[in-house]
């Protein structure tokens, strides 16, 4: 059993390698690399090969885990105080980038005669910027200065946050299998209680208490400080018990790590833990992508080639009207490049449509249409966006908010 | 599932890291309190709470995976080069030091009536040091450059090479079932081969290569030192593929680790990854402290406890006389610190116990008994040692080969 095990890890760890590496060297995001080589490994003899039809258990384990860790790391990078400093701006544009994706993913799917959880997903998993790969354009620029640089990461830190309470809500409805008005209220309600209890007790209570603890190290040794001595340790336990929290309560595990990473973020100048995650997420976060990969049929690609183009577009045109809307008052060229660097959807999407695959709510058609829409937006966002800032980039001073 | 997995996680996480902390302040080692955790989960309402007796794949996994990475990062500090400048002495040390314990091991089960398989597995787990425990008492002592320090530390790279050879032959022994003197034979030469045939590529050929592609990398690209980018990938596939290659020739997973982790070793100047596998094996190897634990039933303890105390008296006894015979030119005195430095077993001894019990060689009893004899000369080394190093150590001049 292990043999085996070893075996596929091999094999998958390899490709996941060489087609990072492949399309990180032409410009392209490695995650892109990785799904494609799960769907080079999902759809050819390797399937059988690695015995993934029936042991598929520990890849999928494995792409859990892979994909907790990764959203306990964007949380990390999203505490709670650099919130309170986003502009009135930022906040507009993740609103509106947010509201209409959503409604309109939703309207599209559900005129097609789709179910509404499905509609729902779909919606859902057109929320989220990811935002890492417009920094990355950003940076390599030398823009990071720029007020369009500055609404944009700070409209991805609300958008996270909204993105997730989307995700709570709509897989909340899913679990509970109807959609009437009153279970949807309760468990919207609940989503939002558990993400509210938990900022309130991790960035209000916790900060307190630590505080009093370091005034009591003064005078003597505190049990609190020593589990401090193993941060990573700390961040696991963390981790894993408000992810097992969230699943228990019907919420999507990766709500729970999200919040993890927010509350730990607090902690970041006693606990530094966001270097300790980097080679765990080097190793598993690939799996996540793989099994996206893997999970892709590619016959059913073709069913669904054309709607897969129509969602990318509205994906696209939805998040520009809404954030450029959001943006308005900068004036149109601002307005512009700010709704395109908040077009690409990335991991975030996928992550939104494999909970809804997880559970049943969506097909797998429509999880290759949600994976399509996030290759496809995370492919064209870069040459985009690097045309529209070098056309109207202002340059404008970074005081702003 | 995942709901289950993230809850078990959470609760075996948290229990690993109370009891390793708990231990550690009063200066145990770590792995102590690990294994007493596990000892607690497994007999106690927590194993049916946490649905171990369905639901353990999954630990079971995460202990594989963990003794692999533990075996590659010391295969990592047991670089090839090394081994030729460790002195005449440290080897007869080593050499008789494991001679000694594996005959004697052997013998006592034997005559006992056991099957020949499980003798065998008791002798190699009897094996090796685990000089961690050593390496950090010396450190504490300040006594680093000793002559005992270096003869101990020489020797225990060999030790731990050695104690592979012997794993492999023996679990080889164990999966062809039989011991009869050709196909022991043809295991060994198996074995052996494996051994050399990795230590040639990886420290002949490769950086024979890699000098080579050095040389052209002054006239232009080269793929190889792209994957050697991320250097993290490059070292889980070797160590993937090793530990399978191992597995599949039917050596011990562990083997093919270990000297991928040597072969690293010889890199580690270009490609640098003991540090990234620092927080992955934090995450990691506790479980595979925690799941000996699991697999030690109380009950079978009192049937074993006269044979553990029996075999933990042989195992400080008969390596004391081995490493001490080694040493004997340098003197009683020193000999007796080396003959103490060189008794804890710790975490080696437990790897090869979990092997055979893994490939069902040693029964659950005898499985017990070797991880009494584990935890008691790790217990009772520091204290030991530093006594007879206090009594004796000589601070003799650290130029020794």
């Amino acid at each position: 059993m292990i043999d085996l095990i070893l075996f596929q890890l091999f094999v998958l760890v390899l490709m996941a390698r060489i087609f990072a590496l492949l399309f990180e060297s032409i410009k392209i995001p490695p995650l892109v690399g990785e799904i494609l080589a799960g769907i080079i490994i999902g759809n050819t003899f390797l399937y059988s090969f690695l015995h993934l039809e029936t042991d598929i258990e520990v890849l999928r384990v494995f792409s859990e885990l892979g994909v907790i860790f990764l959203l306990f790391t964007i949380g990390l990078e999203t505490p709670f105080s650099e919130l309170k400093r986003v502009g009135r701006t930022s906040t507009l544009v993740a609103i509106l980038g947010v509201v209409f994706p959503f409604a309109f993913g939703y309207l599209l799917i559900i005129s097609l005669g789709h179910p509404q959880v499905e509609a729902l997903f779909i919606g859902a998993a057109m929320v989220a910027t990811s935002v890492g790969i417009t920094a990355r354009v950003i940076k390599d620029m030398g823009l990071t200065h720029s007020i369009e640089a500055r609404v944009i990461i700070g409209a991805a830190v609300i958008d996270d946050i909204l993105g997730m309470v989307v995700l709570a809500i709509v897989s909340g409805i899913a679990v509970g299998g109807t959609l009437n008005i009153i279970d949807t209220l309760v468990v919207a309600v609940l989503a939002v209680l558990f993400v509210l209890a938990v900022i309130y007790v991790g960035t209000g209570l916790l900060p307190r208490a630590r505080n009093k603890v370091k005034a009591k190290k003064r005078t003597g040794r505190s049990s609190l400080i020593k589990f401090g001595s193993s941060p990573l340790a700390l961040a696991l336990v963390l981790c894993f018990g408000l992810s097992a929290l969230a699943s228990y309560i019907g919420l999507a595990a990766i709500i729970g790590a999200f919040l993890a990473g927010m509350v730990f973020a607090e902690f970041s100048d006693t606990m530094p833990v966001a270097e300790k995650f980097e080679p765990i997420n080097e190793f598993l976060v690939p799996f996540f992508f793989l099994y996206i990969g893997i999970s892709v049929k590619i016959g059913s690609f073709a069913e669904v080639a054309i709607l897969s183009l129509a969602i990318t577009a509205l994906a696209i045109v939805t998040k520009f009207i809404g954030c450029g809307l959001g943006a308005y008052k900068l004036g149109r060229k601002s307005a512009t490049v700010i709704g395109v660097g908040m077009s690409p959807r990335g991991e975030v999407g996928l992550i939104v449509a494999s909970v809804g695959l997880g559970i049943g709510s969506i097909s797998s058609a429509m999880f290759s249409v949600v994976v399509a829409m996030s290759l496809l937006t995370t492919l064209i966002a870069p040459p985009l966006l690097t045309y529209t800032f070098r056309r109207t980039a202002s340059g404008k001073s970074m005081k702003f908010s």
